[in-house]
């Protein structure tokens, strides 16, 4: 089994967000009905977003476009809405109460949670979307584009910097780990860290996904 | 509402299929979970293909490359395992009696079904990945290419010729409808028969929902 196929698979980039301006990065929504539209999206079980979403019911969610700043993908990805004020610096409007993405967004979806599914490490929420609406006519941006083109770019401050700057390189003693959700890697030679001293509640610093879902790559 | 935006979610291409040589053309995987991986797609009710998976629950899944023939494209989306023997002219092998295709793919994922969640006109399928290989170092294809690159060179007898070529004329008294789900054209003008007159089993010629899933464009 080779699990690296996993990221053969195409996504989409989006910032998913409640009331009270919590929301996250995610890459899992996925339309399932056409009439009167049901949609999915899956969150990690650890994820504050998850947990307020429970609460919540209602969610919209942003389409990243091509030209979203790597800045706002760090904000969401990066850190968690229990400690940072994600929205701040970011161009919003509010709809219902729940903050939408207005800068560089393809669109928005407002939607209501149907039913949780209990998938192990994440729930799987399908959902009614209530209303949509185009906002900029720009492409939408895909994983891809995001790790061929945006991390290429990434600033110094961006998480993916360093990833960047040591692609290819091994160094004798340290291993690297890759996130199969999102594909950051983990290089113990940058971090002076061995992977498996890290914390357990230690998250992929880009999709907030545990330990348990980096591997080994080098 | 604007159903459109619903058309800037971005997706991969891929074909799903069972032992017997049953299978079809979806978009709508998505990894769930990293350990012991779970995943999901959906399927039409009214495919041949859901009926069959929740018979057989195994499945493989063909990630689909940019260099995939537009042709395999059409003959897994256009007809039904019902009545073609889709996997004749394709290049496949056989893993654990489920065909696998093996021309420009970048890999393959067999899983089994462990929960049917009804969702109105789809069933959502989650499964547990039981294997995946590696098959080809292509890059996967998307829903954005197969639009804006394959559908360009679509043969002439491919299903998607014909909107090509009426792309942006309208006729007075005709309409044209855009399958939300794939994002098909059916053009009156073209087709000489009103939306409307159409029987109410006709499926989209490209990914096979019924006519509800079509949205008037013009």
């Amino acid at each position: 089994m080779n699990n690296h196929v996993l990221r053969d698979i195409s996504y989409g980039m989006y910032i998913v967000s409640l009331k009270g301006e919590v929301g996250c990065f995610i890459n899992t929504l996925t339309q399932i009905t056409a009439q009167n539209p049901i949609i999915s999206i899956s969150l990690n079980k650890e994820n504050y977003t998850n947990e307020m979403l429970k609460q919540e019911k209602k969610f919209a969610i942003s389409i990243l476009s091509e030209n979203t700043r790597p800045e706002v993908i760090s904000q969401f990805g990066f850190f968690s809405s229990r400690e940072v004020k994600k929205f701040e610096d970011v161009e919003k409007k509010f709809v219902e109460g729940i903050p939408v993405i207005t800068e560089n967004t393809c669109g928005y979806l407002i939607a209501e949670v149907m039913q949780i599914i209990d998938c192990e490490t994440h729930d799987v929420f399908i959902a009614r979307v209530l209303d949509a609406e185009k906002l900029l006519d720009q492409k939408p941006m895909t994983y891809q584009y995001y790790h061929e083109v945006i991390r290429g770019k990434a600033p110094k401050q961006a998480p993916t910097y360093v990833e960047e700057k040591i692609e290819g390189c091994t160094t004798q003693g340290f291993s690297k780990y890759q996130c199969i959700v999102c594909g950051h890697i983990y290089d113990e030679a940058v971090e002076g860290v061995k992977f498996d001293d890290l914390p357990d509640d230690w998250v992929c610093p880009i999709c907030h996904v545990g330990k348990e879902q980096f591997q080994k790559i080098a």
